[in-house]
Protein backbone atom coordinates (compact mmCIF):
# COMPACT_ATOMS: atom_id res chain seq x y z
CA UNK A 1 0.00 0.00 0.00
CA UNK A 2 1.03 3.86 -0.81
CA UNK A 3 2.68 5.51 2.31
CA UNK A 4 1.03 8.96 2.87
CA UNK A 5 2.51 11.89 2.50
CA UNK A 6 2.08 14.80 5.46
CA UNK A 7 3.49 18.16 5.85
CA UNK A 8 4.32 20.76 8.83
CA UNK A 9 3.66 24.01 7.41
CA UNK A 10 4.13 27.20 9.12
CA UNK A 11 6.17 30.72 9.75
CA UNK A 12 8.99 31.18 11.05
CA UNK A 13 9.08 29.32 14.68
CA UNK A 14 6.11 28.34 15.21
CA UNK A 15 7.24 24.59 16.23
CA UNK A 16 7.27 22.63 12.72
CA UNK A 17 10.52 21.28 13.13
CA UNK A 18 10.29 20.05 17.16
CA UNK A 19 6.50 18.86 16.17
CA UNK A 20 8.09 16.91 13.15
CA UNK A 21 10.15 14.78 15.79
CA UNK A 22 7.79 14.40 18.21
CA UNK A 23 5.27 12.81 15.66
CA UNK A 24 8.20 10.87 14.13
CA UNK A 25 8.86 9.31 17.50
CA UNK A 26 5.23 8.64 18.00
CA UNK A 27 5.21 7.01 15.02
CA UNK A 28 8.47 5.14 15.71
CA UNK A 29 7.01 3.25 18.80
CA UNK A 30 4.32 2.57 16.89
CA UNK A 31 6.58 0.63 14.37
CA UNK A 32 5.13 2.26 11.26
CA UNK A 33 7.64 2.81 8.72
CA UNK A 34 8.39 6.72 8.14
CA UNK A 35 10.54 8.89 6.92
CA UNK A 36 11.09 12.32 8.17
CA UNK A 37 12.52 15.16 5.35
CA UNK A 38 13.03 18.51 5.09
CA UNK A 39 13.22 21.80 2.56
CA UNK A 40 14.52 23.15 1.09
CA UNK A 41 17.54 19.93 0.85
CA UNK A 42 17.23 16.43 2.33
CA UNK A 43 19.01 15.06 -1.11
CA UNK A 44 22.69 16.02 -1.80
CA UNK A 45 21.87 18.52 -4.39
CA UNK A 46 18.55 20.00 -2.36
CA UNK A 47 21.59 20.58 0.77
CA UNK A 48 23.77 22.38 -1.69
CA UNK A 49 20.67 24.81 -2.89
CA UNK A 50 20.03 25.08 0.53
CA UNK A 51 23.20 26.46 1.49
CA UNK A 52 22.78 29.38 -1.07
CA UNK A 53 19.48 29.80 -0.15
CA UNK A 54 20.11 30.36 3.52
CA UNK A 55 23.60 31.52 3.66
CA UNK A 56 24.23 33.84 0.23
CA UNK A 57 25.53 37.21 1.48
CA UNK A 58 25.16 38.95 -2.16
CA UNK A 59 21.71 39.98 -3.72
CA UNK A 60 19.22 37.85 -4.43
CA UNK A 61 16.62 38.12 -7.15
CA UNK A 62 12.98 37.29 -5.69
CA UNK A 63 12.76 35.02 -8.86
CA UNK A 64 15.96 33.35 -8.22
CA UNK A 65 14.62 32.36 -4.17
CA UNK A 66 11.43 30.84 -5.85
CA UNK A 67 13.27 28.73 -8.47
CA UNK A 68 16.02 27.41 -5.98
CA UNK A 69 13.19 26.21 -3.62
CA UNK A 70 11.72 24.54 -6.44
CA UNK A 71 14.32 22.56 -8.12
CA UNK A 72 15.50 21.79 -4.00
CA UNK A 73 11.81 20.17 -4.04
CA UNK A 74 11.89 18.63 -7.68
CA UNK A 75 14.85 16.97 -6.62
CA UNK A 76 13.42 15.69 -2.94
CA UNK A 77 10.43 14.74 -4.87
CA UNK A 78 11.69 12.51 -7.67
CA UNK A 79 14.77 11.06 -5.14
CA UNK A 80 13.49 10.86 -2.09
CA UNK A 81 9.56 11.38 -1.57
CA UNK A 82 8.05 9.25 -4.33
CA UNK A 83 10.48 6.26 -4.53
CA UNK A 84 9.69 6.06 -0.44
CA UNK A 85 5.66 6.64 -0.66
CA UNK A 86 5.76 3.78 -3.72
CA UNK A 87 7.46 1.60 -0.73
CA UNK A 88 4.78 2.17 1.28
CA UNK A 89 6.58 4.20 4.05
CA UNK A 90 4.84 7.51 5.27
CA UNK A 91 6.75 10.95 4.92
CA UNK A 92 6.83 13.17 7.16
CA UNK A 93 7.89 16.62 5.21
CA UNK A 94 9.15 20.11 7.22
CA UNK A 95 7.73 22.59 5.01
CA UNK A 96 6.63 21.84 1.09
CA UNK A 97 4.45 24.12 -1.38
CA UNK A 98 2.42 26.34 0.70
CA UNK A 99 5.89 28.02 1.93
CA UNK A 100 6.92 28.82 -1.63
CA UNK A 101 3.50 30.13 -2.06
CA UNK A 102 3.58 31.94 1.53
CA UNK A 103 6.81 33.35 0.96
CA UNK A 104 7.80 33.79 -2.51
CA UNK A 105 4.40 34.85 -3.70
CA UNK A 106 2.90 36.72 -0.96
CA UNK A 107 6.04 37.39 1.00
CA UNK A 108 8.43 38.30 -1.87
CA UNK A 109 5.25 39.64 -3.83
CA UNK A 110 5.49 37.20 -7.08
CA UNK A 111 3.01 36.33 -9.65
CA UNK A 112 0.87 33.54 -7.57
CA UNK A 113 0.12 31.98 -11.27
CA UNK A 114 3.95 31.59 -12.21
CA UNK A 115 4.59 30.59 -8.87
CA UNK A 116 1.96 27.48 -8.89
CA UNK A 117 3.10 26.71 -12.57
CA UNK A 118 6.97 26.52 -11.48
CA UNK A 119 5.85 24.70 -8.43
CA UNK A 120 4.07 21.93 -10.88
CA UNK A 121 7.73 21.21 -12.35
CA UNK A 122 8.68 20.00 -8.80
CA UNK A 123 5.82 18.21 -7.50
CA UNK A 124 4.67 16.64 -10.90
CA UNK A 125 0.95 16.01 -9.86
CA UNK A 126 2.11 14.70 -6.47
CA UNK A 127 -0.20 15.88 -3.77
CA UNK A 128 -0.16 15.80 0.34
CA UNK A 129 -2.64 13.75 1.68
CA UNK A 130 -2.49 16.18 5.08
CA UNK A 131 -0.81 19.75 5.66
CA UNK A 132 -0.77 20.23 9.83
CA UNK A 133 -0.89 24.31 9.38
CA UNK A 134 0.92 25.56 12.51
CA UNK A 135 -0.89 29.01 13.45
CA UNK A 136 1.16 32.16 15.71
CA UNK A 137 1.01 35.40 15.51
CA UNK A 138 4.25 36.30 13.51
CA UNK A 139 5.79 38.04 16.23
CA UNK A 140 5.81 35.07 18.71
CA UNK A 141 6.95 33.24 16.03
CA UNK A 142 10.17 35.70 15.06
CA UNK A 143 10.44 35.74 19.09
CA UNK A 144 10.84 31.73 19.14
CA UNK A 145 13.18 31.53 16.30
CA UNK A 146 15.31 34.08 17.73
CA UNK A 147 16.06 32.67 21.16
CA UNK A 148 17.19 29.75 19.32
CA UNK A 149 20.04 31.34 17.26
CA UNK A 150 21.28 33.06 14.66
CA UNK A 151 18.98 34.62 11.97
CA UNK A 152 19.39 32.99 8.26
CA UNK A 153 18.92 34.70 5.27
CA UNK A 154 14.99 34.54 5.04
CA UNK A 155 14.10 34.81 8.63
CA UNK A 156 16.64 38.17 8.90
CA UNK A 157 13.89 39.73 6.27
CA UNK A 158 12.11 42.81 7.40
CA UNK A 159 8.74 42.46 9.61
CA UNK A 160 6.56 43.65 6.99
CA UNK A 161 7.77 40.70 5.01
CA UNK A 162 6.94 38.52 7.60
CA UNK A 163 3.66 39.62 7.97
CA UNK A 164 2.40 39.26 4.55
CA UNK A 165 3.44 35.60 5.06
CA UNK A 166 1.64 34.95 8.00
CA UNK A 167 -1.28 36.73 6.55
CA UNK A 168 -0.93 34.11 3.83
CA UNK A 169 -0.81 31.14 6.25
CA UNK A 170 -3.54 32.60 7.72
CA UNK A 171 -5.36 32.63 3.92
CA UNK A 172 -4.54 28.96 3.45
CA UNK A 173 -6.78 28.02 6.36
CA UNK A 174 -9.80 28.81 4.79
CA UNK A 175 -11.45 26.12 2.40
CA UNK A 176 -13.02 28.81 -0.20
CA UNK A 177 -8.91 29.11 -1.10
CA UNK A 178 -7.96 25.64 -0.73
CA UNK A 179 -11.19 24.18 -3.10
CA UNK A 180 -9.36 26.87 -5.75
CA UNK A 181 -5.64 25.43 -5.09
CA UNK A 182 -5.96 21.52 -4.91
CA UNK A 183 -2.70 21.01 -5.66
CA UNK A 184 -1.72 21.41 -1.82
CA UNK A 185 -4.54 18.63 -0.96
CA UNK A 186 -6.36 18.85 2.61
CA UNK A 187 -4.81 21.21 5.03
CA UNK A 188 -5.92 21.95 8.67
CA UNK A 189 -4.75 25.04 10.57
CA UNK A 190 -3.43 23.93 14.58
CA UNK A 191 -3.15 26.82 16.98
CA UNK A 192 0.84 26.57 17.93
CA UNK A 193 0.40 28.17 21.04
CA UNK A 194 1.63 27.30 24.28
CA UNK A 195 4.29 24.60 25.33
CA UNK A 196 5.59 21.27 22.91
CA UNK A 197 3.20 18.74 24.44
CA UNK A 198 -0.06 21.41 24.38
CA UNK A 199 0.71 21.78 20.62
CA UNK A 200 1.57 18.25 20.50
CA UNK A 201 -1.80 16.97 21.55
CA UNK A 202 -3.66 19.17 19.10
CA UNK A 203 -1.31 17.66 16.12
CA UNK A 204 -1.92 14.05 17.29
CA UNK A 205 -5.94 14.48 17.35
CA UNK A 206 -6.04 16.18 13.85
CA UNK A 207 -3.95 13.46 13.05
CA UNK A 208 -6.22 10.44 14.33
CA UNK A 209 -9.42 11.92 13.17
CA UNK A 210 -7.66 12.72 9.49
CA UNK A 211 -4.77 10.20 9.00
CA UNK A 212 -6.09 7.02 10.98
CA UNK A 213 -3.49 4.81 9.12
CA UNK A 214 -0.95 6.32 10.85
CA UNK A 215 -1.62 5.18 14.39
CA UNK A 216 -2.13 1.52 13.54
CA UNK A 217 -0.50 0.69 17.00
CA UNK A 218 -3.35 2.54 18.94
CA UNK A 219 -4.82 6.33 19.15
CA UNK A 220 -1.87 8.60 18.75
CA UNK A 221 -3.61 11.16 20.87
CA UNK B 1 18.68 55.68 -24.55
CA UNK B 2 17.82 51.81 -23.71
CA UNK B 3 20.25 49.28 -24.75
CA UNK B 4 19.13 46.15 -26.97
CA UNK B 5 19.15 42.87 -25.82
CA UNK B 6 20.89 40.43 -28.15
CA UNK B 7 20.98 36.68 -27.30
CA UNK B 8 22.87 33.79 -29.34
CA UNK B 9 21.22 30.77 -29.35
CA UNK B 10 22.16 27.08 -30.95
CA UNK B 11 22.93 23.17 -29.41
CA UNK B 12 26.17 22.17 -28.58
CA UNK B 13 28.86 23.21 -30.39
CA UNK B 14 27.75 25.46 -32.76
CA UNK B 15 30.20 28.34 -32.48
CA UNK B 16 28.06 30.71 -29.81
CA UNK B 17 30.87 31.80 -27.91
CA UNK B 18 33.06 32.20 -30.87
CA UNK B 19 30.91 33.82 -32.62
CA UNK B 20 29.83 36.36 -29.54
CA UNK B 21 33.57 36.94 -28.72
CA UNK B 22 33.57 38.37 -32.46
CA UNK B 23 30.53 40.05 -32.38
CA UNK B 24 31.61 42.48 -28.95
CA UNK B 25 34.76 42.41 -30.73
CA UNK B 26 33.16 44.66 -33.25
CA UNK B 27 31.20 46.68 -31.22
CA UNK B 28 34.91 47.82 -29.50
CA UNK B 29 36.11 48.86 -32.44
CA UNK B 30 33.06 50.87 -32.69
CA UNK B 31 32.90 52.14 -29.45
CA UNK B 32 29.34 50.65 -29.16
CA UNK B 33 29.30 50.10 -25.01
CA UNK B 34 27.98 46.46 -24.11
CA UNK B 35 28.47 43.69 -22.10
CA UNK B 36 29.19 40.14 -22.99
CA UNK B 37 27.26 37.70 -19.79
CA UNK B 38 26.48 34.19 -20.48
CA UNK B 39 23.95 31.52 -19.14
CA UNK B 40 24.04 30.10 -16.54
CA UNK B 41 26.10 32.03 -14.42
CA UNK B 42 27.02 35.74 -15.30
CA UNK B 43 26.51 36.61 -11.52
CA UNK B 44 28.33 35.63 -8.34
CA UNK B 45 25.07 33.21 -7.66
CA UNK B 46 24.41 32.56 -10.87
CA UNK B 47 28.26 31.20 -11.31
CA UNK B 48 27.22 28.80 -8.27
CA UNK B 49 23.97 27.41 -9.63
CA UNK B 50 26.28 26.81 -12.70
CA UNK B 51 28.36 24.79 -11.00
CA UNK B 52 25.54 22.39 -9.73
CA UNK B 53 23.95 22.02 -13.10
CA UNK B 54 27.25 21.26 -14.99
CA UNK B 55 29.05 19.20 -12.44
CA UNK B 56 26.85 17.71 -9.84
CA UNK B 57 28.11 14.12 -10.28
CA UNK B 58 24.67 12.41 -8.67
CA UNK B 59 21.05 12.41 -10.01
CA UNK B 60 19.50 15.64 -11.19
CA UNK B 61 15.91 15.35 -11.42
CA UNK B 62 14.38 17.67 -14.74
CA UNK B 63 12.91 20.14 -13.03
CA UNK B 64 15.51 20.47 -10.43
CA UNK B 65 17.71 21.42 -13.66
CA UNK B 66 14.79 23.55 -15.14
CA UNK B 67 14.31 25.59 -12.43
CA UNK B 68 18.61 25.75 -11.28
CA UNK B 69 18.75 27.20 -15.05
CA UNK B 70 15.66 29.72 -14.40
CA UNK B 71 17.24 30.56 -10.53
CA UNK B 72 20.43 31.98 -12.47
CA UNK B 73 18.62 33.99 -15.15
CA UNK B 74 16.57 35.23 -12.95
CA UNK B 75 19.47 37.07 -10.73
CA UNK B 76 21.35 37.74 -14.20
CA UNK B 77 18.74 39.71 -15.42
CA UNK B 78 17.75 41.50 -11.99
CA UNK B 79 21.71 42.17 -11.07
CA UNK B 80 23.15 43.20 -14.36
CA UNK B 81 21.17 42.49 -17.69
CA UNK B 82 17.74 44.75 -16.90
CA UNK B 83 20.27 47.52 -15.14
CA UNK B 84 22.75 47.05 -18.15
CA UNK B 85 20.31 47.94 -20.67
CA UNK B 86 19.00 50.75 -18.11
CA UNK B 87 22.15 52.55 -18.87
CA UNK B 88 21.92 52.59 -22.25
CA UNK B 89 24.60 49.91 -22.49
CA UNK B 90 24.00 46.56 -25.43
CA UNK B 91 24.09 43.10 -23.95
CA UNK B 92 25.29 40.19 -25.51
CA UNK B 93 24.26 37.34 -23.91
CA UNK B 94 25.23 33.62 -24.61
CA UNK B 95 21.58 31.39 -24.17
CA UNK B 96 18.64 32.72 -22.69
CA UNK B 97 15.20 31.25 -22.52
CA UNK B 98 15.02 29.62 -25.88
CA UNK B 99 17.87 26.84 -23.96
CA UNK B 100 15.49 26.55 -21.69
CA UNK B 101 12.84 25.61 -24.23
CA UNK B 102 15.17 23.31 -26.41
CA UNK B 103 16.55 21.16 -23.60
CA UNK B 104 14.62 21.37 -20.38
CA UNK B 105 11.12 21.44 -22.13
CA UNK B 106 11.74 19.52 -25.67
CA UNK B 107 15.11 17.80 -24.70
CA UNK B 108 13.87 16.68 -20.94
CA UNK B 109 10.00 16.43 -21.81
CA UNK B 110 9.14 18.69 -18.94
CA UNK B 111 5.44 20.66 -19.85
CA UNK B 112 6.32 23.53 -22.02
CA UNK B 113 3.44 25.44 -20.60
CA UNK B 114 4.92 25.07 -17.12
CA UNK B 115 8.27 25.76 -18.31
CA UNK B 116 7.54 29.18 -19.80
CA UNK B 117 5.40 29.95 -16.40
CA UNK B 118 8.48 29.20 -14.81
CA UNK B 119 10.48 31.06 -16.56
CA UNK B 120 8.76 34.23 -16.47
CA UNK B 121 9.73 34.44 -13.20
CA UNK B 122 13.20 35.09 -14.14
CA UNK B 123 12.35 37.33 -17.51
CA UNK B 124 9.71 39.67 -15.35
CA UNK B 125 8.77 40.44 -19.25
CA UNK B 126 12.19 41.38 -20.45
CA UNK B 127 11.51 40.47 -24.20
CA UNK B 128 15.00 39.75 -25.81
CA UNK B 129 15.34 42.61 -29.50
CA UNK B 130 16.87 39.76 -31.26
CA UNK B 131 17.74 36.13 -30.92
CA UNK B 132 20.85 35.11 -33.48
CA UNK B 133 19.62 30.98 -33.39
CA UNK B 134 22.54 29.08 -34.88
CA UNK B 135 21.78 26.32 -36.78
CA UNK B 136 23.82 23.27 -37.41
CA UNK B 137 23.47 19.34 -37.74
CA UNK B 138 23.59 18.07 -34.38
CA UNK B 139 26.56 15.51 -34.89
CA UNK B 140 28.62 18.28 -36.60
CA UNK B 141 27.87 20.37 -33.65
CA UNK B 142 28.74 17.41 -30.79
CA UNK B 143 31.71 16.81 -32.69
CA UNK B 144 32.74 20.62 -32.49
CA UNK B 145 32.31 20.63 -28.60
CA UNK B 146 34.02 16.64 -28.25
CA UNK B 147 36.89 18.88 -29.74
CA UNK B 148 37.25 21.33 -27.23
CA UNK B 149 37.20 18.95 -24.68
CA UNK B 150 35.73 17.21 -21.97
CA UNK B 151 31.65 16.92 -21.78
CA UNK B 152 30.13 18.66 -19.01
CA UNK B 153 26.68 16.91 -17.64
CA UNK B 154 24.68 18.17 -20.20
CA UNK B 155 27.05 17.83 -23.05
CA UNK B 156 27.14 14.02 -21.83
CA UNK B 157 23.35 13.54 -22.25
CA UNK B 158 22.47 10.86 -25.42
CA UNK B 159 22.11 11.17 -28.49
CA UNK B 160 18.17 11.02 -28.43
CA UNK B 161 18.34 13.65 -26.08
CA UNK B 162 20.56 16.15 -28.24
CA UNK B 163 18.37 15.25 -31.81
CA UNK B 164 15.47 16.69 -29.50
CA UNK B 165 17.27 19.65 -28.76
CA UNK B 166 18.67 19.95 -32.02
CA UNK B 167 14.81 19.20 -33.60
CA UNK B 168 13.54 22.03 -30.81
CA UNK B 169 15.90 24.42 -32.16
CA UNK B 170 15.15 23.66 -35.68
CA UNK B 171 11.36 24.95 -34.97
CA UNK B 172 12.16 28.01 -33.18
CA UNK B 173 13.23 29.23 -36.22
CA UNK B 174 9.64 29.06 -37.54
CA UNK B 175 7.33 32.13 -37.67
CA UNK B 176 4.15 30.39 -36.98
CA UNK B 177 6.11 28.90 -33.60
CA UNK B 178 7.31 32.35 -33.06
CA UNK B 179 4.23 33.71 -33.46
CA UNK B 180 2.38 32.07 -30.28
CA UNK B 181 5.83 32.80 -27.94
CA UNK B 182 5.78 36.63 -28.31
CA UNK B 183 8.02 36.42 -24.62
CA UNK B 184 11.08 35.06 -27.34
CA UNK B 185 10.83 38.64 -29.22
CA UNK B 186 12.74 38.27 -32.70
CA UNK B 187 14.33 34.74 -33.74
CA UNK B 188 16.29 34.71 -36.86
CA UNK B 189 18.39 31.41 -37.93
CA UNK B 190 21.26 31.73 -38.77
CA UNK B 191 23.46 28.90 -40.57
CA UNK B 192 26.32 27.68 -38.55
CA UNK B 193 28.27 26.12 -40.87
CA UNK B 194 31.84 26.54 -42.49
CA UNK B 195 34.30 28.50 -40.70
CA UNK B 196 34.17 31.20 -37.81
CA UNK B 197 34.71 34.13 -40.64
CA UNK B 198 32.04 32.90 -43.14
CA UNK B 199 29.36 32.60 -39.90
CA UNK B 200 30.43 35.92 -38.56
CA UNK B 201 30.00 37.61 -42.03
CA UNK B 202 26.32 35.95 -42.06
CA UNK B 203 25.78 37.01 -38.38
CA UNK B 204 27.12 40.68 -38.83
CA UNK B 205 24.37 40.64 -41.83
CA UNK B 206 21.20 40.10 -40.11
CA UNK B 207 22.86 42.37 -37.50
CA UNK B 208 23.14 45.13 -39.82
CA UNK B 209 19.58 44.52 -41.37
CA UNK B 210 17.43 43.92 -38.05
CA UNK B 211 19.92 46.14 -35.12
CA UNK B 212 21.36 48.74 -37.39
CA UNK B 213 21.79 50.75 -34.25
CA UNK B 214 24.41 48.15 -33.05
CA UNK B 215 26.82 49.58 -35.55
CA UNK B 216 27.03 53.49 -35.15
CA UNK B 217 30.39 53.45 -36.44
CA UNK B 218 29.53 52.15 -40.24
CA UNK B 219 28.14 49.17 -41.51
CA UNK B 220 29.18 46.03 -39.65
CA UNK B 221 29.36 43.39 -42.53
Amino acid sequence: MRGRLLVLEGGEGVGKTTQLRRLAARLARAAVPHRVLREPGGTPLGDRIRELLLHTDGPMAAGAEAALFIASRAQLVEQEVGPALGRGEHVLLDRFLLSTYAYQAYGRGLPEDEVRAANRLATRGLVPDLTLLLTLAPADGLARAGARGGHDRIEAADAAFHERVAAAFARFADPAWQAGHPECGRIVAVDAAGDEEAVESRLAAVLARELPMLRPAGPLA
